[in-house]
């Protein structure tokens, strides 16, 4: 007779999650479920670029079942998870439950607001395909308002754009805005003023990019300024309510546009497990990536608090560490079920680089530090070699160039509902 | 004193609207304010491809300020009219009114569902961006719920879809679905049956592509065959309720997605002018393009109904039609103003041509009739040069490339709000 296959259940298809079921396609005796809510693989790090009108939707998302074609078993499974039932392994979906003898939960991270009610209700996320386009929507449509407007209090709020959060995100957001306006929709405004836009960046902490080495904040400050964002450091932001944005201090700003790019913390289906959680939401996971008390479940990426010294800083939630941590614990998995011992997790920091715009990026890799066109130039690549699909890279590519030597952007479009 | 510049307001930024402003860009003694509630201009011809997730939206839509950046007397207004006062020579819009001393109605066409409420209500148009990317979302979620679904008849249900209309958008799209399931996503569903498909395209009358020779609507039709879409002519409908397609005699098909490609008529807004009009809605024309009874507004392109003979069908609803227009109206509009007579508009048939899929394509040029490899090169050429925008071309030639010699589609992805 022959033994049945173990089913692993793979609740994510984003970079941790389809890395995991990679791993484990192909492979004997297992049989895995991958499960998502978008039938697509997104690629966080490029969504600034569909935000801001450079890439379309589809060069940033993969279909998941496209990484599974050749694979007998791995299937997917479209739907949205409502909760875990740990006890009788089972994990339960829109669409009914699903039976597990293994369960990875690789879900990801959403917006943090932090609690501020009035912030998450009027301010723009970046975490989705949906809402990097709502926020190419808002860009396009406050230039468009702002030119028949003819109420200047109204026409400075439609012109202020203020990006709240001064990591990666925050920083290649407002360069990109900035090439965005200034250099592609310049010149299609004939009696516009553009001296009246006002491109914003806001940081609490006393730098830009906290992963980078000092030097490289204070200079990622100054290609910032020099595309005419105004940077404010320690500036924290307190309310906002969709015209007034107040910040600690009583300061106030007034603008149409918040891009809320301050913190993340983990998906809310996560709470659904019953397990530790560090502040951000994250499920803490023993070294072998497996959830403590419950030893047939793991979490990785975005979902995981994983530390690798008592007292030190959990893993930061960036793709590097997701990738790493789904091949640990497919590997883990297939040791165990083969009667070896599981591996420990360990992750060598690759460094940081984030992009402020064409031709200047920063970047930090061990001791070596660069910024300007070379920093950009391996920022480029790096991006494109982890893109999924040969045909995002080669239209991405392309999209790139000629970027580079023309600022017209394909999408600078408002499709809306 | 300077001689006042003559206003001249387009409503419709489509292929005719931008078409008139661009030859009365950068002419003395008129000014040229175009009005669209999108900031695109849309290359209808193509929309099947963006619904079938080979294009992506940027590609076939171009950014109206773009086509004038450099034209210091043509403005664009993004927004929605509502109205006109030709007593008062005013243009009524949600941002308000709009003078003008000549004024050019280019507002396109709607689907047309013949009065059949429960038809509009629950079919499939596909004449705007946003439709195109509803059908997608249609076509990729139907695959994946009959993925899950053990309903046989639900999945039949999901599985079976219906274009209506047997013209060169039926036609392109019902050839393009096949493509897409068949060639794109079999090969992701490895449970799914797919001879379960059912893709069926239905026309009223006894043949597709009326405007072509009867053999080509014949091989038109064997064509679509091979490609496994049940073409059944002199079949209509009437009445769909989101599950049973009826048709005329009674029969039913259960059906998830019916995409009503059977018709179109001039858009609402241009029956508020008060004008006379055809069955279609299209406002009827003089020889020289302008309203009869209202020397001082044009009617062009898919809002016009113009006839060259006394008796003569009206001049179809195509992109040549619409772009030849545009050219004569503006040439009237600067002679006119000059003193001068205005000139009789003469449309010079230039042929039809629909794609069929990859490598397949019917063509008919005065007395040149083609089919297959040829036709649709020549398919392929004709669309790329019409196409706005040096980027979309060479964006969209990739992706017709890539596609040809490989089926994956980067834009399969569902986005919804």
């Amino acid at each position: 007779m022959e033994k049945k296959n173990a089913e692993i259940v793979i609740v994510g298809a984003g970079i941790g999650g389809v890395r995991a079921a990679q791993e484990l396609a192909g492979k004997k005796g297992v049989h895995v479920t991958l499960i998502d809510r978008n039938n697509y693989q997104l690629f966080p790090p490029l969504l600034y670029q569909v935000s801001t009108a450079t890439l379309a939707t589809g060069e940033i998302a993969y279909p998941v079942r496209d990484f599974f074609r050749h694979v007998d078993n791995v299937d997917f499974r479209l739907g949205d998870v409502t909760g875990f039932d740990t006890e009788n392994k089972v994990v339960q979906t829109n669409h009914g439950d699903v039976a597990y003898d293994e369960l990875v939960i690789a879900t990801g991270s959403t917006t943090n607001f932090f609690g501020n009610a009035n912030v998450a209700k009027h301010a723009f996320p970046m975490k989705t395909m949906q809402e990097a386009l709502d926020i190419r929507n808002q860009l396009i449509s406050c230039l468009e308002l702002a030119d028949q407007e003819q109420d200047p209090a109204r026409r400075k709020e439609l012109l202020t754009f203020v990006c709240v959060g001064g990591g990666p995100t925050g920083v290649e957001e407002a360069g990109a805005i900035s090439e965005l306006i200034y250099k592609s929709m310049r010149s299609g405004y004939h009696h516009l003023d553009f001296s009246e836009v006002d491109i914003k960046l806001l940081e609490g902490t006393p730098r830009l990019l906290a992963m980078m080495p000092e030097k490289l904040s204070a200079e990622t400050a100054d290609l910032l300024r020099k595309k005419k964002v105004d940077v404010r450091l320690e500036t924290m932001v307190t309310d906002y309510d969709g015209h007034t944005l107040t910040l600690k201090g009583g300061e106030t700003i007034q603008t149409a546009t918040v891009i809320w790019a301050a913190g993340v913390k983990a998906s809310p289906v996560t709470a659904a497990l019953g397990a530790d959680y560090d502040r951000g939401g994250r499920i803490i996971v023993n070294k072998d990536l497996t959830v403590k008390g419950l030893p047939h479940v793991y979490a990785i990426g975005d979902s995981a608090s994983f530390t690798e010294q008592p007292g030190a800083r959990p893993l930061a939630t960036v793709a590097p560490v997701a990738m790493k941590e789904g091949i640990t614990c497919a590997q883990n998995i297939l040791a165990r079920l083969a009667g070896r011992d599981a591996e420990i997790f360990h992750y060598k920091d690759m460094g940081a680089m984030a992009t402020i715009g064409r031709s200047s990026a920063v970047l930090s890799v061990g001791k070596i530090q660069a910024k300007g066109f070379l920093a950009w130039s391996a920022w480029l690549w790096v991006h494109l070699i982890r893109l999924a699909g040969t045909y995002a890279n080669v239209s991405v590519a392309l999209k790139w160039v000629l970027n580079y030597f023309n600022n017209a952007r394909l999408g600078r479009i408002i499709v809306e509902h």
